[in-house]
């Protein structure tokens, strides 16, 4: 039903000279706009932000709904697809714009049924995860004799004895990118040397008999690929042991896995579309996926939902930025990155005007503040907004951004920022069966949300764009 | 081959002058021996034997040498049998005294294979681990909708509700004495309001998806035996989350439990006879037998292995006390207490000369010191012999000692000690797959040696006997 109101004829004409005067008004600030100021024209917005976020439960609850319902959402998996679905009918409720799916091309590994055991000296089940990617041992299995390494270098002096064998890498967890090198790269260099199998030692600083599963590679195709699967800390120390005891350790490995056709999956995208520069884009984002075990409620349903609860806490504040805040809930992180591949390529003309992408991929704990890989222009003003996040001692900027998928936005100049968290006990639940919701706190996942929204509100309203 | 010496004729004449020179002495002293006196006599001795504790990796790697070899050792398998045979020979080599295995009657219960599934609102596999003494649910398994109670007192309210159904205790881990209740009793108690099966949230205030087995108990003969089973912390919290949100949670439960006919084992035992009052014992112990799951390394094979290292140090040292030192591991610790039950009966006109009873059964963590239950005249003299243990910081004497086996021997009068350590992490591997040689360390054991063999050498040897 349309009819003519005097009224708001002239609402809407004293409304037209506003906008006018403050695009003027915002102009100029642009062009003098200093971060010191940030604290002045953000202040009652983020307190509003802080205050919002630490008293909900709202995505702390939303999260376990999803974790609970769902269960693992291993890419290629109905789970993962239902939870998708379920993200966005949620966030059509919420009043997002723009609320799609994005399909992406993904790679399909299947675990199926896999057992280790260990056959001498003694017989022994052994709690074992095999590594996405791996192929399978065929139904038979394989039963060889174990030959145990610390390192390459160690694997090489002993290159003569392991034809025929299986090669247990049994190093000690350092830091995750230096003792992850045997995950990925243990079968092919195995295979080098003549093995007929390769184990890892879990990659994680404590254990509880927990097998660690994660992405493993063959990475030189002239060599036979050959099953590659994790042990836990304590077999693996059992192994070294025994064979420093003299005992030939021998085990029996079965591995169903398999490598299918491609499918189908997609990024989960939703907006609060920009009031001034709805092409200039803040990306904040966690990755949909997680391994075939646990919840994948630290990783990464966490990092999904804090950053999906503080952009509808913006929403839902009546804040309406300048630009366009972009929630993208990535897949096929864990196998592949397959997600934020396809996003590039299909997002690739609006990358220019990428402000910056947010990512949180280490666990909701508590939060001290982010880290940023970008330009030295940009970080006066992220230093500016994290000292509105003093309250949380969330106020910490530092170099080097700790982040997954939007790494691969790096190579096209956009600027990216992690979430920065206590890590202690990350790498204890990192990929396996007790990476679950109750590992999560209520009042640490509020802190994620709090910090987050602070963030992506001021970056996306700030009269200036964040310098490239 | 006997030969005339006079040398040794003249030099056997000499010490039986000397030995009747010391008993005078000795006796004198007796009657006036202050216990300020204990660190003058056996300042010497105890630096000697803390020392030799602490330089030794020799009862660490015999530690590791019958877990690794013989896995866990549970009462009636032949894994414990072979065990305490291992034992008995190595005790035999220390030098030790009166090596005996003594026969002790023990009950037999046997896991099977077993399983939980969650049937609904998903599907989902769930490690448990049945408790000890629980009957099964034969091969057909139970199907049947939980109820979650958080105490006896909830499952009173909820009376009405649990007939047909089967009880889950999520109750949170407050104290093991005080949760563990729900273990124990759960079964009967479940029963008793029409239950057909019950679960406990395993005992612990940690979890990987950790399943805690240990003993429980058919308290009420006139009500039904039920499957009594330990899930994980994990999937207690999920049932209940899943239950908040108006689901039904359905489970399967397949258990091949069974008690079978009482069988044999041994305490295994092995001494330093004492050389004036050969009569009198102190006894020191932990339990050879453990759960059937990990390698019972913490409980108690450490506990064993200090002790009778400890006893080894002072044999090795050249040291006689006056009293003789029993070492006993005991049987059948776990499931039913026989081995003590049966050492009572036994030894039972003994046990007024047992001057003192000490066991480790804490795990061989760092020590503090020990927990006594005596009379308060024996505490002087071992507030005096924990002075000796100031160099290790294990000088605390703290009443009510905190053990298990040697509390039988309360009742008789005998004095009982524990060795006090460091527990924070005890109930984390406490009856479960975790509890390996690796959540153990070489100095941390080192200080439980050293502290309990200046303990039993100084009570085994001073010049009075302990007051009861």
């Amino acid at each position: 039903m349309f009819s003519f109101d005097f009224n708001s004829f002239r609402f809407f004409g004293w409304m037209c000279g506003l906008v006018a005067l403050t695009a003027g008004y915002s102009h100029a600030l642009s062009q003098s706009f200093q971060p010191a100021r940030i604290s002045e024209l953000y202040g009652d917005s983020t307190d509003q932000l802080l205050k919002a976020a630490m008293t909900s439960r709202h995505g702390f609850n939303r999260l376990a709904e999803m974790c609970d319902t769902f269960g693992p959402r291993f890419t290629g998996s109905e789970n993962l697809e239902r939870a998708i679905d379920w993200a966005l009918e949620e966030m059509q409720v919420d009043g997002f714009s723009n609320v799609r799916g994005e399909e992406v091309v993904v790679p399909r590994w299947v675990r199926g049924n896999e057992s280790l055991t260990l056959m001498n000296p003694r017989q022994k089940s052994c709690p074992m995860l095999g590594l996405g990617g791996s192929v399978g041992t065929g139904p038979e299995g394989i039963t060889a004799e174990v030959l145990i390494v610390d390192s390459f270098e160690d694997l090489k002096t002993k290159a003569d004895q392991a034809k025929g064998k299986i090669v247990l890498f049994n190093a000690p967890f350092v830091e995750y990118g230096q003792t992850v090198v045997f995950r990925v790269r243990g079968a092919t260099e195995a295979a080098k040397v003549g093995a007929v199998a390769s184990l890892v030692r879990s990659v994680g600083p404590f254990s509880m008999q927990t097998p660690h599963t994660g992405m493993m590679a063959y990475e030189d195709k002239s060599v036979p690929e050959i099953p590659h699967a994790a042990i836990t800390v304590e077999d693996s120390l059992l192994f070294e042991r025994m064979q420093s005891m003299g005992e030939s350790v021998r085990v029996h490995l079965q591995m169903d896995a398999q490598n299918l056709e491609p499918g189908l999956s997609r990024n989960t995208i939703a907006e609060i579309p920009g009031t001034e520069n709805p092409e200039e884009i803040v990306l904040v984002s966690g990755h949909m996926d997680s391994w075939d075990v646990g919840q994948g409620a630290m990783d990464d349903g966490g990092g999904c939902l804090a950053m999906w609860e503080a952009a509808r806490l913006i929403l839902k504040s009546g804040l309406r930025p300048r630009r366009t805040i972009r929630v993208v809930l990535w897949t096929n992180e864990e196998n592949g990155m397959a997600g934020v591949r396809s996003y590039r390529d299909g997002h690739e003309k609006e990358l220019e005007n990428h402000v910056l992408a947010i990512e949180s991929d280490a666990g909701t704990f508590r939060p001290y503040g982010f880290s940023f890989t970008g330009s030295e222009q940009a970080m006066p003003y992220l230093e500016s907004i994290g000292k509105l996040l003093k309250p949380l001692e969330a106020d910490r900027l530092k170099w080097g951004a700790a982040a997954s998928d939007i790494m691969r936005l790096v190579p096209d100049g956009v600027p990216v920022m992690g979430l920065d968290v206590d890590r202690t006990r990350y790498f204890w639940y990192h990929h396996t069966d007790a990476d679950t919701m109750d590992k999560l706190d209520l009042d640490e996942f509020n802190r994620c949300v709090a910090a987050s929204a602070v963030m992506m509100w001021v970056v996306a309203d700030m009269p200036v764009r964040l310098p490239r």
